[in-house]
């Protein structure tokens, strides 16, 4: 089977059009950037957007501001990011801290809603800050740990995690796309697992925000938590967003008390006591100043539209696929991703024992792959800012390096 | 005896000149911006610097960046504000979080590393979000919470706090420049009163860090916490800091175990064990992107120097107070802050029946103070960004509005 050439793949690609608004698109010193679901590229109109904030509503506006807008902010570009990417109505994710804290903030919150159970399930493939979290609660709450150990080319499946769960199950966590295979969980499927276990679950949305569709809602999801900074293009370190299902915010308490979770922010004198809805997760100051680029990505994304989103995603990951087996895998590489494009999110995972030294090689060379131990490398594909032609570039260039090592 | 006026004392200040470097310092809609302290002016230079963050740093250098310079910048800019504003040698601040979780961290770290004592000290004129966290760290460990209650227009003074403390304090969380009064603890006898009690103690720095000298390496300090928004004009909701003394550092333990705070941050697979040094501090991807307007100002402290900083700020609430003796307290204000420049910080509180309404007034009219209940102005005078002649508009406007409502 013959591979399409990716100028003819790029010529008929819908999407084709947005990569221009990014920075650094006509870089020649960047050959090919496949790491853009570690830090996304920024959009052009970011460095502008940053500058007018500066300018008007943090320099004029001042103080002021944070009654006009700020103090809304990481609601209301929570709820957009909500109706754009997750599939959840408005009310039940905010922008706010970083994944790692979200993280623990939930998972003690969903811990401490289900007293007398004593375990919580996570995967030794979940991202290594999912898994600390969750070791260091249940270190500190007295919790066993039961861990899954799906295939290392693929992810959990509901009848693994059906198979761990029990009436000992207080909160199961998952990544809905796995960091290093891309394999996508059956969320719907292992949520009903969960609760039929009477058991919470929460979804790691990192490496499917923005690049898949999520249906939070669709799915009777508990409790998510995501970053902003791969496919959502916010810029390093930017916030990290959390969802918390309706029916379980007048239920759940977080642990990190602040006074912007609090019922009235400015009372001053009054105990602590959380705010209705799902601002009693926040805690401290929000990061307004941080959450600004998301906010232009978002909208390029109700632009393009998730759903062709995905499909261009589909198509990357496919001809990402396709050049592998091709120039890779004769070579010595293995796929460790998904073969069924409905199994698979926005990158690709291959492995070779010489792939450290490789990735050396080609971030000289301006090639920009992840590497991901022990021996993989992972290869991002952010939808909107990735052209095959850059993707084909890529694979060509990893492919030299292995040849030039076994020379 | 009479009151210098503003146009002599702008005349004479050697810091006037640095008042143009804020973005808005031109604006004629702010006749004065008294709010300095809630949140800090941009500085001119801001936009440009984001501006370029973006087009460079993340555009062009993309996910490189981390490796060449970002890992480092929490302890690196960490470093420099340690130098220029907290009296600390390196290797004890990281830039991180929010104020409120980074309070967490530290006060659990805190409390973990006494055990035996059940009993932590804090002040009901602290801040609420170090209440709200005191008291929620209390409600889950068991500990309780012993309350000072200073003076209405002062702080706490180290022989209270002495009288407090026993063999079952843990920990002792103060504020160095109280949110209200403007009174400044005295950090080094109370710190000592802590030690030798058994204790550790934490303390505040959001109203004093870049207004005043702290010395915390001189006093012996062991954790503090700030923020970066307000005197340091890091923007809204910019990162926190927080400085964990050398000596400490090995034994304590903070209860978000993250990725970043890890000893080997990439290593994916291993169990979490935390990194040597201040770094263990560190949970989530850091901010990267909004601490960049910080390292700006911080060189502009740099250039000015943080005692003639100090000297500006005690003129100018010097200023203030003779204003206020002069035309509102014979309108029946009175003054809640120090009389003693010594002990008081860069901004003054008034407190008056009418001055909920009276505010809101001002802000109407261009006059931006805060209002803090139940009914004081807070009049708040960050001294690079503020001239005396905006001062005296502010409090002339003040007096104004309260003598049209007593019509």
């Amino acid at each position: 089977m013959s591979i399409e050439p990716a100028s003819q793949l790029d010529a008929a690609d819908p999407l084709a059009r947005f990569r221009s608004r990014f920075v650094g698109a006509d870089d020649p010193s960047v050959v090919a950037y496949l790491d853009g679901n570690s830090l996304g590229r920024p959009l052009t109109v970011t460095g502008e957007r940053l500058a007018g904030f500066v300018a008007g509503p943090w320099g004029r506006g001042l103080i002021r501001s944070w009654d006009e807008a700020w103090m809304a902010e990481p609601m209301s570009v929570g709820d957009r990011l909500a109706e754009l990417t997750l599939g959840a109505a408005p009310g039940q994710v905010i922008v706010a801290d970083s994944t790692t804290v979200l993280l623990y903030k939930l998972i003690r919150a969903g811990v401490d809603a289900r007293p007398g159970r004593d375990e919580v399930v996570i995967d030794r493939a979940n991202f290594p800050t999912d898994r600390f979290i969750v070791e260091g609660i249940a270190a500190e709450r007295g919790l066993s740990v039961r861990y899954l150990t799906p295939p290392h080319d693929a992810g959990v499946r509901p009848a693994d995690v059906a198979a761990a769960l029990s009436e000992r199950t207080a909160l199961v966590v998952l990544s809905h796309v796995a960091y290093r295979s891309a394999f996508i969980a059956d969320m719907a499927a292992i949520t009903q697992a969960a609760h039929d276990a009477g058991a919470l679950i929460l979804w790691d949305l990192c490496h499917s925000v923005g690049a898949l569709p999520v249906e939070l809602d669709g799915c009777a999801v508990d409790l998510a938590v995501g970053c902003t900074y791969k496919y959502l293009n916010g810029g390093p370190g930017s916030p990290a967003f959390c969802y918390v299902a309706s029916r379980l915010q007048e239920e759940l308490r977080q642990p990190v008390w602040g006074w912007m979770g609090a019922s009235d922010v400015f009372a001053m004198a009054a105990d602590y006591r959380p705010a209705k809805g799902v601002r009693k997760f926040i805690s401290g100051t929000p990061p307004v100043l941080a959450m600004q680029p998301l906010k232009d990505m978002l909208e390029l994304i109700a632009e393009a539209g998730l759903a062709a989103v995905r499909r261009k995603s589909v198509a990357l990951t496919e001809h990402a696929i396709a050049l592998a087996d091709e120039v890779l895998a004769p070579r010595g590489a293995l796929l460790a991703s998904p073969r069924a494009a409905a199994d698979r999110g926005s990158h690709i995972t291959v492995d070779h024992p010489k792939f450290a030294a490789v990735t050396a090689a080609l971030w000289g060379r301006g090639v920009i792959p992840d590497f991901r131990p022990p021996d993989g490398i992972r290869i991002g594909l952010s939808p909107l800012s990735t052209s095959f032609a850059e993707l084909e570039r890529g694979i060509e260039a990893i492919a030299s390096e292995l040849a030039s090592l076994a020379e």
